[in-house]
């Protein structure tokens, strides 16, 4: 047996968990998102700021998944929202059965948005499907802006950027138009917004987006 | 046979083949690094500076490992040194195989440094040794301070951090000092350099570090 076998296997099994995890929130009408980005692009962060926008007006439960540590969920929990920890041990992205164990722990009845903060790495979280409507990829401006032509493949599979830290633009290398070129040629569809986490700039628009998307669910 | 067995006969055969280049490394002696990071931390610019430093003073040679792209071997080219592009084709690691094969390309007898650019992934490449004498590891300062925390594996197996983009200090939610210390927290042994690839600040300290590791081998 060859290791492509085994890894379609694997993969083939994502699927099936990851269309059970679909139901689920079809069924509870729950918009969910699996964010993704490289470590430190502000996945964190712009979970904070929506938060803090949507405080008493929409229910939203948090998955964190990390390699190591509970940092991230307690940064979220401050915000009195649902929230569960996943930690991979060591691998490299979260995959269906993690998040359908996570779900166990979350009143589901009621549930407006259901944020997955993947592991912070821009490979191998491309190819699992937890289920989500859709995978929500952040650039920060500090990471360049060659990024989607270097990782096309998380790029492709996302349906919205978020471009972060443009407050930092006028001491970077980084022009954030030469980014949304890059990104649209990797993914014409690709719905893209500019935000700073530190300055609030674009977070309005972001959540305006957002919960337009969570009505029509 | 499952999926454990496999990897771990991956991970024997991976070695098998990283004793190989060591040997080759050893006989010609060559300093091999092994530079890993997250997506956009800057292994490009530290190799630029390095390369810029040691002009006509060392003979550096570098592979560039890339999930797509040749776009780092264009920039460092620049430096007129021996450059090889490794493009991984999705795939989230370089391997000590595509290390060996790309071996084939250079004169490696009066080569003194042999730089390893790894693929931008704070996970998975530092679960495969190339035959480098050691891994550094890059961390920019706009990724937070709690990275080593969140991904100790890397911090744990590199001998060197690099601590990048010391520049961007007073615009970020980021202590240097914190960093220090959640690094030094996984890994005691970690030598510890803090630079600018923008001001040149510390490149200079981290150059006589590596020209004395160089004179050693």
């Amino acid at each position: 047996m060859s290791v492509i076998t085994i890894e379609r296997k694997v993969l083939e099994k994502n699927d099936e968990l990851a269309a059970k995890n679909r139901e689920l929130f079809k069924k509870n009408k729950i918009f969910t998102a699996n964010l993704v980005s490289s470590p430190g692009s502000g996945k964190t962060s712009v979970l904070e700021k929506t938060l803090e926008h949507f405080k008493g007006k929409l229910h939203i439960s948090i998955i964190e998944g990390d390699v190591q540590t509970n940092l991230d969920a307690e940064r979220v929990s401050k915000y009195g929202v649902p929230v569960v920890q996943i930690v991979t041990n060591g691998s490299c992205h979260l995959e269906a059965k993690l998040v359908n164990d996570a779900l166990s722990n979350f009143k589901l009845e009621g549930t407006d948005v259901l944020f997955i903060e993947n592991v912070g790495n821009l490979v191998c979280p491309a190819a699992y499907d937890l289920g989500e409507d859709m995978k929500i990829v952040i650039a920060s401006t500090t990471e360049g802006d060659d990024k989607p032509l270097k990782y096309p493949r998380m790029f492709l599979n996302a349906s919205v950027l978020l471009i972060n830290k443009i407050d930092l633009i006028p001491y970077l290398n980084c022009s954030i138009e030469v980014l949304r070129k890059n990104a649209l040629q990797i993914n014409p569809e690709l719905e893209i917004f500019e935000v700073s986490c530190t300055t609030g700039e674009g977070i309005g628009k972001w959540c305006n987006w957002l919960e337009n998307k969570v009505h029509k669910k």
